[in-house]
């Protein structure tokens, strides 16, 4: 649940919180906790929730650079520093104010930068009562999600696609895409009136990265020799470790993710449903996790770790529309359906010489359709066909924006590094320092 | 202190609170926190001392990987994701309530799934009263800490074992082997009673890790040419920084580990307790890191930093037992005699050819039991004898029932990889992904 | 602003609070926070800001390890893990004393050891009433702090000076110099009294470990080789993921050094200033990674990923001196000149044969310098005058006692290890445990 249900929902949040507003708790009449209690309690799940979001740009980073070949594993690194920095310049130019001011059930915001709160002065409401957060926390919070779809592209395109168009890319999609397809669901569009259902961005976060990099993939073609002679060369990321340490932090950080996109901390049940959130986010981690391993086990007679890593993203991002309502149970089975698919998944986009270095497409955009999918399973208010609507209206835009940037990108200052450059690997193309310079055999696989 | 002795001794926390228990505060006699907010405070301290705690899966993680072999590193990988998501689903199908439901001065709790709280509502006390916190919020707490004892055992058992027999003895430990020994003093059972006193677990939590991992170690028998003609070959660890940094990890998380095993976040004097318990852990750390450096200086007249760092995860157990009662200096002290004890044992190990690949033996099971002894140094309540009765019973539990599923293990399904597996590297026989394909020189070393 | 401030303007916090001081709240009469719960708050915000603080020590880790050659990682690493041990002790000893306990007005405080609140107990006021916070969570929040300044200096040195005499250094540097300078800004000293503002430390935590560093490179010299005939020879880092690492994690923990630095979570005012700072934090950094990059781009016709991670660095630092007056923009700007800074003074310090292994002198010591000089952009109420007096008090002071140190260390035990050591590296010289014994080619390179 985003911003502007909760509001729908429950009023300002801090006023229910006084009005003591939970049944269950009836036997206490006086105010349980008061207005600026419960905003310091909401700004402090924005924070909190956002440091831990935001420390999700090193599990992007650490995923890519242990999947990417050594050679190019400076220029993943500086991708993701530097998308990190375009998302959170843009997001403040316009993106936040395109998606949540002003929508009103329609179609975008408004274009602007952002103001916060000014210094000593704190949020307010029509009234002049407080309100239920500060702004840039919330801000905060809502920046560095976008951050993470950004990474999302970063992975699927790894080891071709050249530096700045692929920030030019980046400038459009945190500034703009996401700010506008959010703004339909979180920002209190279209797709929210018609009941629409994303707690913390299945569809909205991931899926949305998920289609702008299967767009760019399309167009930037596969990395040179990967569907050579007909086959599916295998070629190997460079460091276990880092790709393992990467899945743990974006594990963590989906605790902020999910949990804090509760919105609110300021009553007893809010943070009930928080607790939830985390007991069930991990739940379905884990059932990612033993699904993809029980699967590559049966299908290979061995256990790809890769599998189990992307397993676990898949199980976190399936269980991301919906991570409070379904009881544990379902949770594990959500994040297992998750697992599968990306086993399943990876080969399908070989055979369709879809190159997607990461796993991204698979653990993103599909686990993220799933789980969009699987909410009415647990919300009775949910419904199959508008849950379509709305992956499909997201799909559709997304996709086709993407593929429009990318077409005139290519057309005009191309998106692709020269056979050359590939070859040698973009550090020394493009960044001019190698990642392990003293070790690694550099250009030795293509 | 765990949540039954809180509750025997302060009762309802939020009451506790409300009633303005704290002697010193008694000039204010009106009720300082509220219930409600007593319990969103409580709730907070759990979720953020959980996902501290949680992110230990990745401090183990990396520090495994780090002191393994780089044949072996993406098994090492792959384990520590698969046990902490064992952990995770046993904890939750059993584990958390043999442990803490129905032990009442006993031995054991019940064997059910634990059901957390419904949404939109949150627990109460038998009056109808708020209680001290949510239900989801605690078994997060307590099952990251259940992952921490399982991720001991992979590090002393890695290189050689296999994955599937190794995770089944995981199924066991998480959910049925640490919740029994956990009922006795956490769930409130009989050591409980007679008055064993263990705050965040050095006996209950890294001892119990560490006879596990001791049992399998024997029954396992050494790595391959580790012990061969009569010497000690060492087979250093593939990659040091990455073990630094699981260290750094570790420690950041014991903050939550020993921190938020305070249990109560909503008083005044509860957070000044754990505002002390932060101060002495990270003293006790600092203690076992300089006592680790100067003891390795003097005897090999150089400083081995993977003794610095183990002698600053060894003065972290050792102040586990008891982190809030210690002076500022005795905390140094009792860190420091756990960091001595790590430079001392490791060698003592390996004269006895029991072969601890990381040095978890000497860390969690040792320094455990010297954190447990010392709790009557700075507790008064607290007797040597019970704090060996407990030591010696749990101790006695877990190994012998560790050496019996190990044994099972073996004779069923065998829990060794074949020599050639072992010469080939665990990446290569039972994962198919090397952890650094480009780089590594695989299998040159025995 | 640090505690004397915040107490000389707004009184005991927890009064403030209850007082309901802020005017923009007045329709509220009642109390809106209790003294209890905001004494829980303001000690949350030190317990949270200190552990992300805490992190940072990783964070320099794994910069340093991934910026320096693979025969002194693990020397790097034991560094590291041996002065945050040394700091934290030293900070007990007398480092908290000396800044903070009695200055008033004057040039240092008191000698003696730190003594936290008794076990049950809490702070309180001289009328008895309760006090903002626990004195344990400000201790530990201010001994983080000075650990950061500690890691500076041993980037600057790495590879060449010798471990003890560092550490012994570091004894003086975190019990000793930074406390003296920091009592007279931070402790109520004379440099407060004169209005010097430096509201988290681009001074007093970076320019200090900054000029301490500068004097140690000057009098350790360069590493063998990087100045030899006339040129500058690269000596590129070992591991570029790793430094990408170590800056996120600093960047996670810079929300903490920042935001907590406002020393205040129990009102709504406070906690709006504490998400402002988050913003602007965020902001600098991705001003100091964009600037860094398009200059690079324009310069070298390359993006150098090196300049990039200290891009962000010294936005962070930048923005410390004042995280929360300027604006959105502003703190972009203030952010972008840091990372213009690093690029044009990385090869300054070349030109100068200032051999500065990691860039901290570019990135702490003139970013620091920068970000304390910008106070006045956005503060009225701060002069250019007087932050020029606090910049070159401190950093005189610092200097001058560091010179003095790093001479008597040389003359006495020497600073610097032998030709050969340094050849072969300080991993086998002084460790004995290389970082990589499996892959690197080890002493190839100079």
């Amino acid at each position: 649940m985003k911003l502007y249900q909760k509001i729908t929902l429950a009023g300002i949040l801090g006023l229910a919180a006084v009005a003591g507003a939970d049944a269950a708790y009836a036997q206490d009449a006086a105010p349980a906790v008061s207005p600026e209690t419960a905003y310091i309690f909401n700004t402090l799940l924005f924070l909190i929730g956002g440091f831990l979001v935001m420390f999700m740009a090193a599990g992007f980073a650490m995923l890519e650079a242990g999947l990417v070949r050594s050679k190019n594993v400076s220029m993943q690194c500086l991708k993701n520093i530097a998308l990190y920095s375009v998302a959170g310049i843009m997001f403040w130019v316009c993106g936040y104010s395109l998606m949540y001011t002003g929508v009103d059930g329609g179609y975008i915001g408004t274009f602007a930068p952002y103001s916060f709160d000014e210094v000593g002065k704190f949020a307010t409401g029509d009234g002049g009562e407080i309100a239920g957060y500060s702004t840039a926390s919330d801000w905060y919070f809502q920046m560095v999600f976008v951050a993470a779809t950004a990474s999302i592209v970063s992975g699927t395109l790894a080891e071709r696609i050249k530096l700045w168009p692929f920030l030019l890319f980046t400038v459009f999609l945190t500034g703009v895409f996401y700010p506008i397809t959010g703004a339909w669901k979180w920002g209190g569009g279209w797709l929210n009136e018609m009941g629409f259902q994303d707690f913390a961005g299945s569809t909205i976060v991931h899926s949305v990265g998920g289609w702008a990099a299967l767009a760019g993939a399309l167009i930037l073609g596969a990395r040179l020799g990967k569907y050579e002679g007909g086959k599916v060369h295998p070629m190997p990321g460079s460091s276990i470790p880092l790709a393992t340490l990467g899945t743990f932090i974006l594990w963590l950080g989906w605790f902020g993710f999910n949990g804090a996109s509760q919105l609110a901390w300021g009553t007893a049940a809010d943070v009930t449903s928080v607790s939830n959130i985390f007991a069930n986010t991990n739940l379905a981690a884990t059932g990612g996790v033993i699904a993809a391993m029980v699967l590559t086990q049966i299908i290979y007679k061995k256990v790809d770790v890769t599998m189990a890593l992307n397993g676990a993203l898949a199980g976190l991002v399936s269980i991301t529309a919906e991570p409070l309502q379904p009881s544990p149970l379902l949770a594990i089975a959500i994040g297992a359906v998750g697992g599968v698919i990306v086993v399943l998944a990876v080969p399908l986009l070989d055979k369709l010489k879809i190159d997607d270095v990461v796993g991204a497409i698979p653990v993103h955009l599909m686990a993220g359709i799933w789980g969009t999918l699987a909410v009415p399973l647990s919300n009775s208010d949910a419904s199959f066909g508008t849950q379509i609507v709305g992956i499909a209206a997201i799909g559709a835009f997304t996709f086709i924006a993407s593929a429009i940037l990318w077409t005139i990108l290519k057309v005009t200052v191309g998106i692709r590094v020269t056979k050359e450059e590939e070859m040698m690997g973009l550090d020394k193309a493009e960044v001019g320092v190698e990642a392990y310079p003293e070790f690694a055999r550099g250009g030795s696989s293509i």
